[in-house]
Formats: structure tokens, sequence, C-alpha cells
């Protein structure tokens, strides 16, 4: 029987004694000079481009982190080529020992969401696109999910349902509290989400649905992380949108585990940032890649402490 | 200048006096017999039923209907080769005079937010996916819906944003009334819709920011109707679901205008329906397709009348 995706997520944590996640966000004008293409270039040469890139940074960061998060957006906005793209990062991801997010926020009703559970829950080859877990949408409602969780049971996977999202405009529906029970909208999602979870936890104390909490709202992070004790939480928000090491804290159960704290921009294209520019040169970007991972990583653990396995 | 999203729905929906939108949702097993393939084909002949399936669906409709959704999820479920066949099907659909509208439920933040309206709002050239529409969910808030907005305003695209779906569960969050001011969470979205349309009226009376409402709750139809005076609605739920030409009558404008009603499976595999099956045969599942398109239109027709042009 193959680990469930919540105990292969403790495993690698405590492996790599980090708890970060590399967001797989490559954007045309950030990217190494290297890579950087003509405005006119071709989709498929900047599908080759996007894939060089996340794969470069794949290999900076092995090792060092337990999981990276592909955002399907930025590989579908090259079209048909970005997907082919994408494809192969995550069977890279797979083979350099790292899981995989999909950041795609998918969702739909009955035999649709069947269909995205399909295409995106299963590592390896147990589905089309490989990954290990997937980001979901719950305006739908709970049946809206039920087709994910079912995957999850069946393929080993994991989702992450997106609860309180990092965005300044995310309360809008998100902390809207109910006449009827008093409960905000994120309340009424963990609660469902807390339940789902009860019974399907796996060796390390979590179940396969986990929550998208921004690092951007830590009162909330706090109350989110006791409401969906058996959850892992995916933060993101840290660097660029603002979060710091205090800010997730809350996240965290007191053995290092439960969440994964998301970085992109800070990450992959540290090679931008004085200080590396400086340091490694545009030629040595995976250089930057790799310190700022290393950084990142000692500022959490003056937060959060992972066992070490 | 590109006339806008919505003037051109309204013009072909005067031209073929339908309000049908026929949903290109290709599933393996509902397929014709000559494009069943065995079980363990591969992703890439799949992929290329499924494309040949939905360019004979298309060109069965072509004249009869102003507008096709392909469903992304189940060509996504394919991996990249179905995603290769979804922006063959998106061109094919364009050349035989067919809008479309991309059902993919795509939201993120920022600029990520960006990237999928850049994937995929914009006819023709304009956009990798090259789609005149796409479907949004707003979880996320008014912020994540910004940047699509900007999007149809430039390249002359429209988006259907989840306000009441058609599904069981759907009320889990879209029904929850606020303590603060007694609205729904589907009448703070429907409101926001509202206030986007309102500076961006075309010709015919709506704007770029449609509203997805099922035909399961015709109460919430009229009422959302209502309230979003100028946003196309986007109406699933019909057939399959239980929706009746009387349910989505309250979707439309007295000329006619105003909302598209959605039939996937009741048109597309027309060929399973006993009726069909024994008329056409197995072979000619096309005309089945095209009869049963007929037969929509009718129903719609009883209850609305889009005066032809």
């Amino acid at each position: 029987m193959t680990t469930s995706f919540s105990d292969r997520l403790s495993a690698q944590i405590r492996k790599t004694g980090s708890a970060t996640c590399v967001g797989l966000d490559p954007r045309k004008a950030s990217l190494p000079g290297e890579l950087r293409l003509a405005d006119d270039a071709s989709p498929e040469a900047w599908a080759a481009s996007y894939e060089t890139f996340a794969i470069g940074v794949i290999d900076a960061v092995a090792g060092k982190v337990p999981v990276v998060k592909p955002q399907a957006a930025f590989f579908e906005q090259l079209g048909p080529a970005g997907m082919q793209a994408l494809y192969r990062v995550v069977q890279h991801a797979h083979r350099a020992g790292l899981l995989t997010i999909m950041d795609g926020k998918r969702n739909d009703i009955g035999s649709t969401a069947e269909a995205y559970a399909d295409a995106y829950l299963g590592a390896g080859d147990r589905s089309p696109w490989g990954s290990d877990s997937l980001t979901v949408s719950p305006y739908l409602g709970a049946d809206s999910l039920d087709p994910f969780i079912a995957r999850c049971d069946e393929r080993a996977a994991g989702i992450f349902v997106l609860v309180k999202t990092s965005n300044p405009g995310g309360g809008m529906l998100q902390d809207r509290r109910s006449d009827s029970d008093q409960q905000t909208i994120y309340q009424t999602v963990a609660q469902h989400i807390a339940k789902q979870n009860a019974t399907r936890v796996g060796a390390s104390g979590y179940g396969p649905v986990g929550a998208v909490v921004g690092a951007t709202y830590p009162e909330q992070l706090a109350e989110l992380r006791k409401a969906m004790p058996q959850a892992y939480l995916l933060i993101p928000g840290f660097g660029a949108q603002g979060g710091g090491a205090q800010d997730v804290a809350a996240g965290f159960h007191p053995n290092g585990l439960g969440a994964v704290v998301n970085n992109s921009r800070g990450i992959i294209f540290a090679h931008q940032r004085p200080e590396y520019a400086e340091k490694f040169g545009a030629s040595a970007w995976q250089d930057a890649v790799a310190a700022a991972t290393d950084l990142m990583n000692q500022q959490l653990a003056s937060v959060v402490q992972p066992a070490q396995t």
C-alpha cells in the first residue's frame, strides 16, 4: 500500500528539516538573462525556456525543501506548449525527490470535478499530470469537493482547499459572517475540512484534505490551525506579499509539522535581489535560488523546528 | 474597434434565433461507437478521438446555436495531448462561426489571475487559447476578478462568474446570509457583477461580466435576473440536471436576450437516447446531435423568442 500524501509530506519535512514550499511561477520578464527571449519568441520557445528554468530551480532546491508548487496559470499562459512543459516539470520534481502541489485552484460539479481529480491527483503514472496534490476552490460546496477527496483516498493524493487567502480582497466573501450560526465563510469551509479529515488520519496525524491559509492574516491562521487540527496548511503570502516567519509560526504544531510555507518570487527570482546579484552574478542564478532557500529555511527554523530524521 | 463580447453574443442569438449553448464535454464511455477506443488506448489516441468528436458536434450545431462551451476538465483529464486538442476545438468553433465560452472556472490572485486572463481571454490570436470568454470562480474576492475584467476591456472578451450554481451542494456557501447586510453570498457576488457592468454596457445592453446561475433554482434565477440587469447569464442545469424551458424563462429579457442556456449531455450524447438511436442509428450520431439541438431550440422558443435578424 502506498503511503498517504500527508505522511509522505511529513516524512519529507522531517528529512529536509524544512517546511518551505518553493513556488514554480515562471514569468517572462523575471527570468534570468540567459533564459529571457525576445518578446515575439514563439510559445514553444518560451515553454522550453520555462521548462529549463523550473528544472533549474528544482535542481537547486532538491534536498533542501520537501515540496514544490508549480503554478498552472503561468504554463497555461503559453497555451498547449506550456502545458506540455508543466507536465515535464512535475515529472522532474519527482525524479529529484520532491513532492508536488499543483496550484490550479480547480473545481466544478459532479462528474466534471471527477475529471479534474482524475487529471491532477496521483503521483507518477497514477494520473495524467502526475501531481501528488492540487489546490481546489470551495465556492461550489461540499458535493464539489467529494470527487477530489475520493481520488485522494484511491490514489494516496492530497488537496489544499482555499480557506482564507492572502490577498486584500479575500475577505469580500470569506469573512462574511452568517446570521444563522455566526460562522464566517472561511470557518464554514474549515469545519467541513476538519470533518473530512477526521476519518482519514494517517500515521503522522493528518488527513488528505489540506487548507490554504494566508500568512498575511496571522490571527486567523492561529484560529484555523485549531479549527483543523488534522489538516496540512499551505501558507502563501510569505516574502513578496509581506508575511514573515513570526506571521506563520501559528500555522505549525509543536513538532514542526502541519504546515508548509510557500515562497515563489523571493526564491526563484533571487537573482534579481541586489544582495544576490552582486554575490553570484547573473549567470549563477541557481546559486542565488539555493542561497535564498537556505535563508528562508533559517528564518522558519527560528520559529519552528521539525525534528529531523 | 472590435465589437464587444456581449454585443457579439446578442448578434449571434438574433442571427440563429437560439439561446442554446452546446456544452462540449467529451467522456470516454459516452462517445459514439466509432470514436470509442480500447480502455488502454494512449492519451494521444483519446485526445484525437475527443477532437474528432467535438469538431463533429460543432459542425452539426453550427448555424443552429450562437455559442459552444468546451469543458476544460475533460480535455485536461487526458494530460498535455488533451490540451492540444482543446486548443484546436476552440479554433474550429470560431471557423464554424460559433462563439466560445471556455468552461475552466479559473481564478487566482494578482499577477496569477492576470496569467489566466491572458491565457484564455481573447478570440483568435488575441490569446494563446483563443476563447471569447471564460468561466471564473469568485471565492478569492473582487481583486481576483479585476485582472479578468481588465482583459475583457482590452480584448473584447467576456467572463461568466459563478454566482448560484446548479448543484445540490451549491448552497453550502452561496446561500449563507450575512449578519451585516442580510445579503446571501450569491447576492453579494451579483451586486459586484452589476456594479462592474454599469460602466461597460455595449450597444445591445450588456457588459462583459456575465454570471453563472443554475436552471435548478428558478426563483433565484428570477431574482438574479433583476439584480444584474446588464449581465449575460449562463444557465446550466437544463436537461440532464432536471431544468426545463419553464425553469429558465425568468433568465431572459422580454426581447429574448440576456441569457444562454447550456445543454451538454442532452445534445452531444443524443445518439444514446432511445428515440434518436432508433431513428438515426449509431453511425449517424451527428444527425442525432442536430435533432436534439433543434428540439431544445423549439423548447426554448416556447418561452422566449429572440427577434431574428
